[in-house]
C-alpha cells in the first residue's frame, strides 16, 4: 500500500533532524528567545526583502493554531472572516474560528479563490449593527483544492481590501507548493508586500512541524506573543521550530522540495490528461483531483491509498492525490501503470 | 555561562531524536493516529494498569495547551477551576483560561499544595447563581515551587473532590520529577486511580515538545478529540509526539531522566544546607529556592543564569535553580564552589 | 407616516402597564424569583398541560439574548447549530452564537422551515473531529418570513432529532402569531411535547420587554439561572417580566393580540391578492411580503414605513409589511386605497 | 415583614410608570433610535456639561450586562481587568467578565476603593506575554460597602491611570447615592472628566430596569453598538428605557431620589451610632453596614428582612441595610424602635 492521502504522511526532511541533533545540546533560551528562531526569522526577512522592523515573524504549531491566534489576535470581537465555502478554516477546524467568537461569511466558489465582486456582495448586505462587520478576508494559497492565485489576482484583492478597510491575510499551509506552481508569478515579497499577514507552511513542506507566520501591518503586530501564549502555542523548546525553519531556508531548500512535490503531481496530471482524464480544477500544485470511474477507484484503492473527494455522477468521482517531497518518480510510475 | 534557568535550556534526549530519524520515512496516519501514538498510549496504560478502555490517552504540544483544552472540554460555561495562588494557570499562561471562559478562584499557599479545608472555604462562599460554580480542582505535581504530593494528600484530596462533585485534574509539567523525588509515595497508578484526568510532561524531561494527558473519568472522555483539533493542538504529523512518548516508556528512560534531574538538584540543595544556607520551601524534586545574600547572587549571575524568584528581605533573595537530565555533576560541583 | 414596519413599534399592551402599576409598591424578591415571575411560569405550566417539575419557565429580556444563553447553555464547545440561512440567529444578531463560541450550520430554504432531510445531509459531511459536531437545530415559529410550522412539519423534526441525538430548540420570537394563524393545527403543548426548548415571546406580541424561555428537557435544566446571571440576563426587578406575563396570560390576552395582528396582516393579503398580487412566501402570520412594482413602493414609501426586503427583477420587489396588536383596521383600509 | 433587603424591592418611580403610559401608543424606531432614548442622552449630556461628539450614551438593561459589554468591546483578548476584591465583577456577576475572555486581578482592599499604589503593585509583576496585560481598571462608585469616592482620589486614580495607559471605568449601579452622598464633592461631570467611560445606574435608582452607560475616551465608541447587539443588550423596544432616563433626569428626579434614599440610611446610621453602634464601613450611602450582636439580629429578622453580611467575632456580625427612594421615614423610626 502506498500512500497519496497527503504531505504529511512522512515525518521530517533529514536535514532538519540533523539539523536538530546538531543544535541539540545548546543551552539556549526558550520560547522562541533562541538564537535559530532569530536566524530563521531573519532569513524569511531576507527573503521578503524587508528589514526587521517591516515584518514580525513569529514560528507556530500547526495551520489551525496559526489561524485561530492570528484572526481573534486581529479582530474585535464583532468583527468577521469573509472566506470561500471550500476554505480550511470553515470545514475543517473544528470551528477554531468561531470558537475564539469570530463567524466567518462563507462566499461558494467553483476554484477556491475569492475575487473583489463576491466580497463586494458580501459587504453590501452587512450594512449595520445587526450584522457581524465584515473586517478580515481570508485566503488559502494554495487552495484546498488545488489552485494557485496569480500576482494580477492578488494584486486585485489587495487593493480591494484596502479600499474597503479589510484586512487581507493568507493561509499558507501549502505556500511553497503555491510558488513554485509551474505558472505561478508570485513570490514570497509580492505576499508580503500585498497582504496584512500570511504563515509560510513547514508541516507539510517537510517540517516535522512548524509554520512561519509573518506580520506586515503595524497594526496588527503590538502584542501578538501575548496572543500566541494565551492559545497554547508559544512552546518551552521553540528552538525546535527554530532550528528548522533556519535549515529549511538556509539555501532554498524549502522551494526544492515543494518544487519536487509539485512536479510528482504534474507528472500523474499530465499522463492522466493524455488518456483523456477530466479534473476536478485546474491545479498546477501537488493536490490534483482527477476524476475517475469508481470501478477504477475501487481497484486503486487495493494498493494505493487516497481519499475520494466527491461524486461526480452516478459512475464517476474525483479523487485527491497529494504528492510531496518524499514522493519517489518510481513509485509514481509504478502508480500510473495502473491505467 | 551555565545556565539553571529551567529544564527546557536544552532540547531533546539524543534517544527521541534517533527514534525520530528511525521512524522518519514510514508512511503513517496524520493527526495521532498512527502506530507509535498508540504503542505511547499502550505503554502509558500498561505503567497505569490499565485496559483501553480505561484510560483515553491524547498527546499534546505543551502545558498551556494540554491546561487549556482539558479544562475548556471538562466544564460547562458556568463552572470554575479552584486552584493555588502559585499555580501555572492562574499566573504563567498570559490568562489562557480565562480566554476559554472560566474564572480561576485561587486559594493562597505558601507550599503550593491545595488542602481540602482550604477548598472547602471557597464551596463555602460559593452558594448560588449570582457567583460562579466551583467544579475543577487544578493542582500541580510537582508543584511551581518544587513541593510534591504524598499519597495521603492525593487521597484525602480525591476523597473530598469526589464527596464534593469536584472534578481533580493534575498538571503534570513536571510529574517525572515528582514521581521520583526522594520520599514520594505515589506512582502514576495512584495519579490515575485518584484523579478524573492528568498529564505527563515530556518537556520538561527529555522531549522536544510533548504531554501526555490521561483522562480516566469515562464523563470526560467524549468526543475530547474534537476540542483537541478546535484549539489548534492536533498535529498534522502526530507521530512526532507518539515516537517521542514511545522512546520515554520503552524501558524506564523517562523515570531514569528525571531521577538524574532530582538528584542534581539534590546535590546542590544539600551541601548548600551543610552550609547553613535556607530555602523558601522544601522541595526534594528539581526545582529547588535557596535564599541568598543579594551580594553573593549578584556575584553568581558573572558566570550562571538562573531566575531571582523572590525578594525576602532588605538584604536577601530566593533564587530559583533548576535542574535537569542534561545537567552535569561536574557542572553541579563547579557552581558548588562559589558558595 | 404610518409603520408597518415591525411589531414593536409601539409600546406596551394598557394592560400590562396598569398591572406594572397595580403591583408597583409590593415589596418582593429580586431576580425572578417574585411571585408575579412565580406565577407566570405556573401559568404558562398550565396552558402546557404540565406539572413544574416537566418544564422549566425563565423570564428573559429579549430574542436575541434568549437564543444567545440558551444555545451556549446547551451545547459543548465543540458542538454546533443547524439553522435555515433565513434564521435570524444567522443573519440579525450580530455573531451573536459565534462569540459564545459555536458555529452555525446554514441549511438554504425556500420558505425558511427546516426539514430532515437537508439535516440530514449537514449529518453526512460532519464525520470526525476536523469537523464541528452538529447538535441543536434551531427552527424559528413563525419564520422570519412569515411561515408557519404544520404539526405534522414538527413532529417528522422532532422525531429526526430525536433518532439523530439532536436537540430541537425553537426561536418563538412570534410564537403568538404562528399558534394563532389561520389552519395552524399546533398549540403550545404540541411545541412543549415536540422539542427540547422554546420561547414564547412577548416583546413582538404586546409586552414591554420579555421572553418566555421554556425547558422540558431535563438535562438541559440544571443550573440554567447561572447562565442568564453569566451573560446579563437577570433582571435585579424580574417582576417586571413577571408581571407582565403573568398578565399576558391571565385569560387569553396574548392568544387575543396575537390573532388580531394576524387578522389585520390577511386583510391585506387577501385585498391585494384579489388584486393580482404576489407574495415572496405563503404566509398566514403577521408577517406579509407582497411583491410590488418599484413604482408603487415609492409612491408608498411617501406616507408608510415598512422594510423594502428583496429585489426580485428589474421593476418589482418584495416589501415586507409587519402587523401588531396595535394596527387599526382604519388604517389597513386606508392603506389598501393605495393599491 | 418589612424588607432592607436591596434598593429594588419595589418597582419604578411613578412618574417613570406615568411616562411609559403617555408615550405608549406613539410611534417610534427601534433598538434604542427612538426619540426618547436620545431625549435622555441629550439630557445626561447637558448634566455633563458637554456636546454629543463628546460623549456617547447608550441605554442597557441592567449592572452585569454594561460591565460586561463595556469591558469586552474595550480589551483586546490578552488584556485584563483590576478590581478590587470587593467588586461586583469579581464576585456576584457569575463570572460574566470571564466568560468573555478576560481575567480580572483583584486587589485585596478594606474599604472597597482601589487606590494607585496597589495598582502600581499589580502592574509590577506583569511584566511579560506569560502573564495577562494589565488594562483597564475598574472601580464601583459608591462601592459595593457604601464607601464613596472623593474627587481628590478619583482624580490621583485618574492621572495614575493615563500615566500608565490604563483605562478608568466606573460601574455606576448606585451612581446617585455616590453624587447626592454628604460630603461628596464629586459631580457627574468630574466622573465624566476623569474616566473613559462610566455608567448611571437606573434600577437601583428609580427605574424598572435600566443603566445609562457614557463612553467619553474617543478610541472607544467606535462600533460599540455592534457589541450590544451581540451580546443580546439591544431592546426592540428601547424606549422603554429611554423614557424612563428622560424623566429621571428632566427635572433633577434622579437626584431627588437617591438623596431620600441616603438620608434614610443615615438617619438609621445616626441613630445607631448615637446608640454605640459600630460600623463595618464608613458609609455616607444608602447602604450601611452596623455590627449587632447575633442575638440582637435573630430578633431583628423576626420583622425585618436584610442580609447578614460578615461574621465579626463570636457574638457579632455586620449586617447590610439598604435604603431606597420607597423607604419610608416612619418605617425607619418603627425599626429603630427595635434598638
Amino acid at each position: 500500500m502506498y500512500s497519496f492521502k497527503n504531505d504529511y504522511t512522512e515525518n521530517a526532511h533529514p536535514r532538519l533532524l540533523q539539523a536538530l541533533i546538531d543544535t541539540n545540546m545548546e543551552q539556549d533560551e526558550g520560547y522562541g528567545l533562541d538564537r535559530h528562531s532569530m536566524a530563521a526569522a531573519e532569513s524569511i526577512r531576507s527573503l521578503l526583502g524587508v528589514r526587521e522592523e517591516d515584518a514580525d515573524v513569529h514560528l507556530l504549531c500547526g495551520g489551525t493554531q496559526a489561524n485561530l491566534i492570528a484572526i481573534s489576535a486581529f479582530l474585535r470581537p464583532h468583527e468577521a472572516v469573509i472566506a470561500a465555502n471550500t476554505a480550511h478554516i470553515c470545514v475543517h477546524e473544528a470551528g477554531a474560528i468561531e470558537a475564539t467568537g469570530h463567524k466567518i461569511l462563507t462566499v461558494p466558489t467553483a476554484d477556491g479563490k475569492l475575487r473583489p465582486d463576491e466580497i463586494q456582495k458580501v459587504l453590501d448586505i452587512h450594512e449595520d449593527e445587526h450584522m457581524v462587520k465584515p473586517r478580515l478576508v481570508k485566503i488559502s494559497n494554495s487552495t484546498e483544492i488545488g489552485t494557485v492565485y496569480k500576482k494580477r489576482e492578488l494584486e486585485n484583492l489587495s487593493m480591494f481590501c484596502r479600499e474597503n478597510k479589510l484586512l487581507l491575510y493568507v493561509d499558507g499551509a501549502r505556500m511553497g507548493s503555491a510558488m513554485t506552481a509551474e505558472g505561478s508569478d508570485l513570490t514570497l515579497a509580492d505576499m508580503n508586500r500585498l497582504t496584512d499577514a500570511f504563515y509560510i507552511g513547514g508541516t507539510k513542506n517537510g517540517a516535522l512541524l512548524g509554520e512561519a507566520l509573518v506580520i506586515s501591518n503595524d497594526a496588527l503586530k503590538e502584542d501578538f506573543r501575548y496572543h500566541i501564549k494565551q492559545k497554547g502555542g508559544l512552546l518551552a523548546k521553540g528552538r525546535a521550530l527554530g532550528v528548522q525553519f533556519e535549515e529549511l531556508f538556509r539555501d532554498g531548500l524549502y522551494f526544492e522540495l515543494a518544487k519536487h512535490a509539485n512536479a510528482m503531481a504534474q507528472l500523474i496530471a499530465t499522463e492522466l490528461k493524455k488518456r483523456g482524464c477530466d479534473f476536478l480544477t485546474d491545479s498546477p500544485s501537488n493536490q490534483i483531483f482527477p476524476i475517475l470511474p469508481d470501478e477504477l477507484i475501487e481497484k486503486l484503492q487495493k494498493n494505493y491509498a487516497f481519499y475520494v473527494w466527491q461524486k461526480m455522477d452516478e459512475k464517476n468521482s474525483a479523487i485527491r492525490l497529494v504528492t510531496s517531497w518524499t514522493t519517489k518518480e518510481e513509485m509514481v510510475r509504478e502508480f500510473l501503470k495502473e491505467f
